[in-house]
């Protein structure tokens, strides 16, 4: 058990614990933690998590968050850990799609070139925070009442990529200025924050996610978005361009399997699920069972049933 | 040249002139237009139009309209008809998809079921006039600052269908009531008027279609919606019911080959396509010069530059 398991023999998605469990954490360095849905949902902590990542702070563990959300800064989320009870972070740990999104803008666009932004204040503060101009936050009125105005609105020249991340505020009228920027240059980027279809919210409603409105715009534009979270790879570059991390020594931790467990298994990571979240195990054992290989990198090396199950091989 | 070409051999797409129009004409009692592109760009008629179908409706020939806009009511068709000088047309003749998505949820909701609509306040006509309770229609707001307040707004128990035309209110607190309704009751319905994925303005502009907004319920929803309008054969069905219509002795008449004439082949019509909307004929070429059978089906049989082009073949 010295190796991971994720280089080790097909994943086959064991519950993690006893020997076993303190054998993958000692091989760790570095945790990748998803949020929602793994240290907690909506504003309040799964019991035991932060009593968890206290014990794996104070082993020694690098401990990283990497979540899809658009809708927090760095900072915000560092204040989120702290009323929550989880051990200290720095903003430096925190790898929202709102701050990767413009790490992500900051290396494509040339200087001086604007961002038209659907999504809200964390997204424009990333932008500011990485000097990139932005247009966009916020509610925004059609201008008139007939097609042919609505084709007329004064776009900004120096607007040369797209952003669609979580918006509140995402209209018609959004939507038309978004289709326009991308008619009217065709080398304007077309960056969605992630394709996450829905949010769950506490007792079981759901909210609809940004993948719906990265949908609308790329339908309209006949184009692919490129998409910053997860499962693309980009989260995990962010991390490893900011830290010395190794992939053989580091462990990916989420609750959904077409994004946290996909990165962490086509990154190289160890991937451990929490069922605290929005998958059941039946839905793995559905891809275990597959004939298609591309299913089985939607099977994570070991599960548990909440993070606090990882406390007894945290023990002294 | 005495049958139809549609089910005489492949489709070629040839250019429909001299003996070879006078000969189909004449095998022909119905033809079905597609209007924007066709009969008029915005509110201009292209020229010759309303001449070569005011000879062909002297000429005895059933003349309908089948058009996937679902901004406007039958009525409103045909006053713009008239307006534009088309000879006059009664409403029966005109099937849009906001009277055929109401003709489809009168069939397929039991009595007393509501529909929560994305759309104006044609489809709303238009389900009233077949006895359809419905909301939705207008600008919508959030119902409060937080996530958890936007899923507690109230649900109107009788809806059974979530209905998603055109609306230029579009916003996220709709595409959030919508998926609530759907999510709340696994039986109601999914309908889409069309799924354009934009509309063309004259001068080359374009703005977002029905299609952007019906992907982005579709994808919050993770369900298809069943779609009303071409190339989906229920528009033809409603003519069929309407009126005596023999396939083989009808020409659908349209501007796009993804809608207009892979319905129309489909249903086994006679297709013509006009080069005054957004399709141009080297599209139809990598069609015909594809290894695909599918892309087969989106080959017309004749082609005119345009429907006034017709005209020599209706003299005397």
């Amino acid at each position: 058990m010295a190796g991971t398991a994720g280089t080790a023999g097909p994943r086959l998605c064991r519950r993690l614990e006893g020997e076993a469990a303190r054998a993958v954490l000692a091989n760790a360095d570095t945790l990748l933690f998803d949020c929602d849905g793994v240290l907690w949902r909506g504003d309040t902590a799964i019991s035991g998590a932060p009593a968890a990542l206290g014990r794996l702070a104070a082993a020694g563990k690098r401990l990283c968050y990497v979540t899809n959300n658009s809708g927090r800064t760095r900072v915000a989320y560092t204040e989120k850990l702290r009323r929550l009870g989880f051990p200290p972070a720095e903003p430096r740990h925190i790898f929202g799609t709102a701050f990767c999104a413009a790490r992500y803008l900051r290396q494509a666009l040339p200087p001086g070139a604007a961002a038209y932004v659907l999504g809200g204040p964390a997204l424009a503060a990333e932008l500011e925070a990485v000097g990139i101009p932005h247009l966009g936050p916020g509610p925004a009125a059609l201008p008139g009442p007939a097609p042919a105005d609505w084709a007329k609105a004064p776009l900004d020249p120096a607007v040369r990529a797209v952003l669609v991340g979580f918006d509140e505020h995402f209209s018609y009228a959004k939507l038309c200025q978004a289709l326009r920027y991308l008619l009217q240059n065709p080398d304007c980027l077309l960056v969605g924050t992630n394709r996450d279809h829905r949010l769950p919210l506490e007792g079981g409603a759901a909210i609809p996610g940004t993948g719906c409105l990265v949908k609308a715009v790329e339908t309209a534009a006949q184009r692919e978005a490129f998409i910053v979270g997860k499962p693309n790879r980009f989260m995990f570059d962010c991390v490893a361009s900011e830290f010395q991390v190794d992939p053989a020594r580091t462990i990916m931790v989420g609750d959904r399997l077409d994004t946290d467990i996909l990165m962490g298994n086509s990154c190289g990571l160890t991937t451990l699920l929490t069922l605290t979240g929005v998958t059941a195990l039946d839905e793995v054992q559905a891809h275990l069972d597959s004939d298609c290989p591309a299913r089985h990198s939607l099977v994570p090396d070991y599960y548990v049933d909440s993070i606090a199950d990882l406390l007894p091989a945290l023990g002294e």
